[in-house]
């Protein structure tokens, strides 16, 4: 038998499954490695949430990635084959980043916010008000020369937000620098998300959203706000929103250092505990069985191998 | 009259400028900032260098600048109308890395290694013996896939290599990835410079080589080998490589947290002091006259406006 860490509990019987289910009323979901595998929905996944709907339960999708908009991840929930999924349930960093501006950094509407980023982000900043410049902008794939006209720093830029994106080249950081130095340092610094890598194709690892966050916050030698998850001011927005009682809601997710924690930090749950990981994407059995000593607000409540092993549970 | 760091002491006499060069017989000069700008050379190098060859003393040159061959820097030095400095007085980031890897490291002649950034480094490695790839392989230029054949890795290579490049994309940092991540992070890790910014032309200032190293640091979670200033291995290797007796050398040089750190470090100079600062380059006087209370591996013991002012002060 593998050494488990004392206060993660595998939920493996009926009785355990039911239980988790009847204490909590709302449930935060990670989607990718939780509900989908990039294009394909995890199995069971489906059959989960249309049983936590015939039991009056409510949930909301929060996810890291900046790069779709909230309208794009309407298109793939219903494609997938999960209808219905109301677009004020889902909170992509993206969003996130927008509703930070607006509500806690007081940023003006109609304010110009640069951008180093996917489509997303752009979506979301024009649907609240502000305008994107920056982002998708061609003169951003010329070849770099510093004397690039998108190097003059722009005086109605107002804030600056930074996320993943594989169009990542020199001309996209310098100018990026420029505004992130400028007046001093002072312009808001919004970063999508702290992620280093993400599970690719092949056996491959790739570099997530918080590498180029981090990129930017090494060379402009400046902190960011984060406004994806492990963020308590995503969390407190998110139930807010959502009208979640804290001590009744569960955070489910693949990844320790920004879902688990996501849910710790925030107290969710109560006594009865914050998360539940589900292995189904960027964290292995080989991670849960060495939790033991570590930081505790990366330790889960519960595992499961993932959503699907759950319906499988209450149904067996 | 400005408030002034009790520990850094100010060449404005010819008699500390007389001083300054009587006590040293070994000089250590950093090159962008303080021997040139850019393309122009500045004031007064020239004299400087001719007045120490005329005296006697030794000098020689190390850059944290990994773009750039020590064949190449020989021809600029040429060109700026500093002539005959020999290839081995000169120390640039990209030449350290392949001297590192083969005496510290023991990286078997012959090997393969995996270079992310420029020219510089390609033409080292090859004079070291090795067989750089990546680095500037017109297929990392290709659009990204996760399918492209360059994600999968190469067993025969033995080491990576980091340094600055403009080619930077999504292709490159995600290709050296899949090395640094390999059996079990495993693979040595060099890492050229930590430099954050350098100043660019128009006012503006502009990403690093460190920006490329500490984002692969960051993606891969691990650290690299700083074979830049102020990596004390450098040091030691250039004043045995040059004969130069510890006591007896100064740096001289435009930057604190590498230049300054790095003759701080390495205990330059016995109780003269190790380094000399000047303001040619990328620190200010308003930074000087903060310097109280700093890190002390990060003041001078001298500074001064520009080489060209010592010569000034030494005929005036």
């Amino acid at each position: 038998m593998t050494k488990k860490a004392l206060s993660t509990k595998k939920i493996s019987t009926k009785e355990e499954a039911l239980k988790l289910l009847n204490h909590y009323d709302h449930f935060l979901f990670d989607c990718d490695g939780v509900i989908w595998l990039g294009p394909d929905i995890i199995p069971g996944a489906a059959e989960l949430i249309e049983h936590l709907t015939k039991m009056n339960k409510s949930y909301a999708f929060v996810t890291n990635n900046s790069s779709v908009s909230r309208e794009n991840y309407m298109k793939k929930f219903e494609k997938l084959g999960i209808p219905n999924v109301a677009k004020n349930l889902i909170f992509p960093s993206c969003y996130a980043a927008a509703l930070i501006l607006k509500r806690d950094l007081k940023i003006p509407e109609g304010s110009k916010v640069w951008v180093l980023g996917d489509e997303g982000i752009e979506t979301e900043l024009k649907e609240a008000g502000y305008v994107p410049v920056g982002g998708n902008d061609p003169a951003l794939d010329d070849a770099w020369s510093p004397d690039h006209p998108l190097l003059q720093v722009d005086e109605d830029v107002k804030a600056v937000v930074v996320g993943s994106t594989k169009k990542f080249n020199y001309m996209r950081v310098s100018t990026t620098l420029q505004y992130l130095l400028h007046k001093n340092r002072s312009l808001p610094f919004v970063g999508t998300n702290i992620d280093r890598t993400y599970p690719g194709p092949n056996g491959t690892t790739l570099p997530a959203g918080g590498s180029v966050v981090f990129y930017m916050k090494f060379t402009a030698d400046r902190d960011f706000i984060d406004v994806g998850k492990p963020s308590s001011r995503l969390l407190d927005s998110i139930l807010k929103n959502c009208s979640f009682d804290r001590n009744k809601t569960l955070m489910v997710g693949d990844t320790l250092y920004t879902d688990v924690k996501f849910g710790n930090d925030g107290k969710l749950g109560g006594e009865a505990g914050s998360s539940l990981l589900v292995l189904s994407g960027g964290t292995s059995q080989e991670e849960v069985d060495q939790l033991d000593g570590e930081d505790p607000s990366t330790v889960p409540s519960y595992y499961i191998e993932s959503v699907g092993h759950l319906v499988d549970l209450l149904r067996g």
